[in-house]
């Protein structure tokens, strides 16, 4: 009965979210029928983290228990086989039976991308909020970095959520240009917008609330339209109300980068 | 009765390809749809090169005529409004009535885009060949130098074409290592497959004939994997035979990457 750790990466657009409903086609149901095909039985997955429909992975966890042992590379390109393109398994590695991937994880790293340009663009339409005109990203970065370390985000979590505390824990949040994902940029002809920049906001922490990413991009995307200073991101902190805080981004945009184990783990 | 140039980009995944056909939906075909809703009457649109289902463009370029005159900004954003997110125009100006994108075009970029990689990555598979397995870059690149000048191109053309002449002339033909388009690199827990690049071959040439680059792409592809060396490439040439080239690369891996009108009409 050995047990399975895997890193999984997916394009979410066309899924209900990792995990598996009544409705829907979802990243878990997919995994779980994949390897009752491979293992002859019902298999349980469970994930690091549950990300909602249309939003990416690069580098999701699941754990589960096998009946019959299988070399780690061989259960890769079994899963592969039985996944469609938009899912793949890109690792996996024998655990203790002990191991759960999310009682496990030390921390969560995501990701959200917005494309800062007049026109959209249609390579981007699936992983980027299109977030036309100009943009303060110097008060974005400050109001950024004010969710470092411990606090309320209850202004952050999805209208109707009921958790036993809306304390988490946050170890880096910061915003900074990166690249887009076609290079424009390589030919004499390629496409020169005026302003075209992709802005990414990363954040690591040990715990996230519902919606909390999208939140708190719509309220950095609010600070850098001049809309709320960079620093009404700390009252709303103390506020905790939802109502106060920017509108939730498109799911597009997000992505689950990576669960960090430790060392022992990894 | 004004006439405008407009740059489009698109990702062709999910069209016929640039040509109205009577079956299907092709990007011309919309275009079309969306001026005879803004001008009040059909208006034909004239591409600078035909691309195929699957086929993407960076900065595709179409002329047509309207019946009644408006800023060239205006236009952009009409035309937008009124095409899927798939297709985004980028730019417009007016040009004398004279003008035709293609026979005033002095050449076009095609760029091909392949996914060196052991596992195939999600966000690729629209944009990308997916080539696992090593490849021996210096014999692509000296291989793909060889097209460089003025050449029969019969090898590489799809079978059953007919044209007047297969001599074409070729100004650039390199390969060289891109950008991945999602930055996994970023994060201290991203994927890191033991074998991951970009490959981009990049054409300029006056004129294309029909899959000619798709199957410059097959045939440098069997070279990096050895099996056939870079200087067969001469041979084809010389023979001229679609038989003895390479297979043709899939569609998704190919941009129109943009069309040189030269400094009179840029």
């Amino acid at each position: 009965m050995p047990s399975f750790r895997i890193t999984v990466a997916y394009d979410g657009t066309d899924f209900v979210g990792w995990q598996r409903q009544a409705n829907g086609v979802s990243i878990q149901g997919l995994i779980e029928d994949a390897l009752e095909k491979i293992d002859g039985r019902a298999v349980a997955v469970a994930g690091a983290g549950r990300t909602d429909s249309g939003v990416h992975a690069l580098a999701q966890v699941a754990g589960f228990t096998l009946e019959r042992p299988m070399p780690a590379d061989v259960l890769v390109r079994a899963l592969n086989a039985h996944l469609p393109d938009a899912i793949r398994v890109t690792a996996a590695d024998e655990v203790p039976p002990s191991f759960h991937p999310r009682f496990a994880a030390r921390s969560k790293t995501y990701r959200y991308r917005m494309l800062n340009s007049d026109v959209a663009s249609p390579f981007e339409r699936r992983y980027a909020w299109h977030v036309p005109g100009p943009l303060d990203l110097e008060a974005m970065g400050a109001a950024a970095r004010i969710l470092d370390g411990q606090h309320d985000f209850a202004a952050f979590q999805a209208a109707g959520s009921d958790v036993v505390t809306t304390v988490r824990d946050v170890m880096t949040s910061r915003i900074a240009e990166c690249g887009l994902r076609i290079d424009w940029g390589l030919a004499p002809t390629a496409i020169r917008t005026p302003q075209s920049a992709m802005l990414c906001y990363e954040i690591t922490g040990t715990g996230f609330l519902r919606h909390m990413v999208r939140t708190i991009v719509g309220t950095l995307v609010e600070i850098g339209r001049g809309r709320r200073p960079a620093d009404s991101i700390a009252q709303l902190l103390v506020v905790g109300d939802r109502a106060l805080a920017g509108p939730t981004a498109p799911a597009a945009g997000l992505f689950l980068v990576g669960v960090d184990y430790g060392p022992v783990c990894s």
